[in-house]
């Protein structure tokens, strides 16, 4: 049985300002759980059903951390997951690291991406293409509200992010003495990227959902690209253009 | 104001076996009705507000339809969005007719995918891609789900489809005696879609988000195709991959 304090405390992970002020997040589902255990980020609690014990007892067994057996109606009252009759850990954030891609890696930028499902999306594809560090606008989704947790299907153990004024990095990016790497940014009238040869390493820019990259990050991107159309569609979704981008550079890097 | 009946009949094309008794489905919010506006999709009914009027005045008044002018509160509370504060159109259904890629054409089969969401981006990325035709094992989502309508952001309006049996009509087209086209299948073992040369026409045929192609649709599969991986995501959303996979052909073939 959880205590009326614990549950207060999971239940208040669900919004931002809290998870700030404890530094911690939640990881709810069984794959999620499993992946956050054989990462390196930090459990303070899993609370787990018996069946999901007893399909997991060594991975669980293998560090020691609190765990607590729970019901599956438990778990769906102090979660934010509709149905989970496996596991939530309740799991401490990383300190804000600034990142810098390396002269061998291709990092992504985020301006100003709300919407948790896609950069949920964003982490499990960047995964799949091995970009291991994400840039995010200050303004870009929470990484560590469930919703983008969960969409993440695991991908966030393997991915890096640093929040802060993306404008200020690229500054500096651009004032470096040794040259300055390719920033790609995704407009509608850029180069088609079946026909360009993409650097090896870089920054690759994504923009809102709605309005696009902003001009104030815009000024700093020195190759614009496109995915051609060949239809009546007039956009795709950023999570979809960001496959197809980094597909498109993995094919031509 | 709308009569009680009209509310009844709205709301009952939310759900699909109404939807099939009466041959309609909805389309909802201002791009989706201004592109059914502009398609050869025949409408019942249009519910727009004064302002979606306003803003639309040529094209509504340019084909005969009875048209009501509704409040915000109206539309929210017969239809299904969230929000909207444009319009809401009642549309006839088209018949079930069947389909076949020409020579210069590459369609998509679908083998049972079951979100809605995913459906409709799937209708919105074909579009982008210029396929034209989709054709659906009768366990996919129904295509005139609202959710599928909305999520393909109005290219339900460029896209044909078929609901069947796929597995009599693979058999069938592998049964023509001036040969068979090609049917690309998305597999975790097949060539490198990096490295393959596509024909210009054929089928791509996109599997269950769980189980992927069934079985007895696999055997129909005469070329084996895989996205590369490089990093650890165990596997992509349908919607990414048919993305990718369309991108790819278009670049190859």
């Amino acid at each position: 049985m959880l205590s009326k304090n614990q549950i207060k405390y999971i239940q208040s992970l669900h919004q931002k300002k809290y998870r700030q002020q404890y530094g911690a997040f939640l990881v709810e589902g069984a794959k999620s759980v499993q992946e956050v255990l054989q990462s390196d980020f930090q459990l303070e609690v899993l609370l787990i059903t018996e069946m999901f014990y007893k399909e997991n007892t060594r991975l669980i067994d293998s560090q020691p951390k609190p765990v607590e057996i729970v019901s599956v109606a438990e778990l769906e009252r102090i979660g934010t997951l509709e149905s989970n009759n496996a596991a939530l850990a309740v799991v401490k954030t990383k300190e804000n690291r600034s990142l810098l891609a390396e002269p061998d890696e291709m990092a992504l930028i985020l301006d100003d991406i709300r919407d948790p499902g896609n950069l949920g999306t964003i982490l499990r594809i960047a995964d799949w293409y091995g970009v291991k560090k994400i840039i995010c606008s200050e303004t870009t989704a929470d990484v560590y509200n469930p919703k983008v947790i969960s969409a993440s299907k695991g991908s966030f153990t393997r991915v890096s992010w640093w929040y802060g004024n993306i404008v200020q990095f690229l500054k500096q990016l651009n004032q470096n003495p040794n040259g300055s790497p390719v920033i790609y940014g995704a407009f509608l009238e850029g180069v088609n990227v079946h026909r360009l040869s993409f650097q090896h390493s870089g920054y690759l820019v994504m923009g809102n959902e709605s309005n696009g990259i902003r001009p104030e990050v815009e000024q700093f991107i020195t190759q614009r690209i496109t995915i051609p159309a060949y239809g009546g569609a007039e956009s795709l979704n950023v999570g979809i253009a960001t496959a197809i981008l980094l597909d498109n550079w993995r094919r031509s890097a």
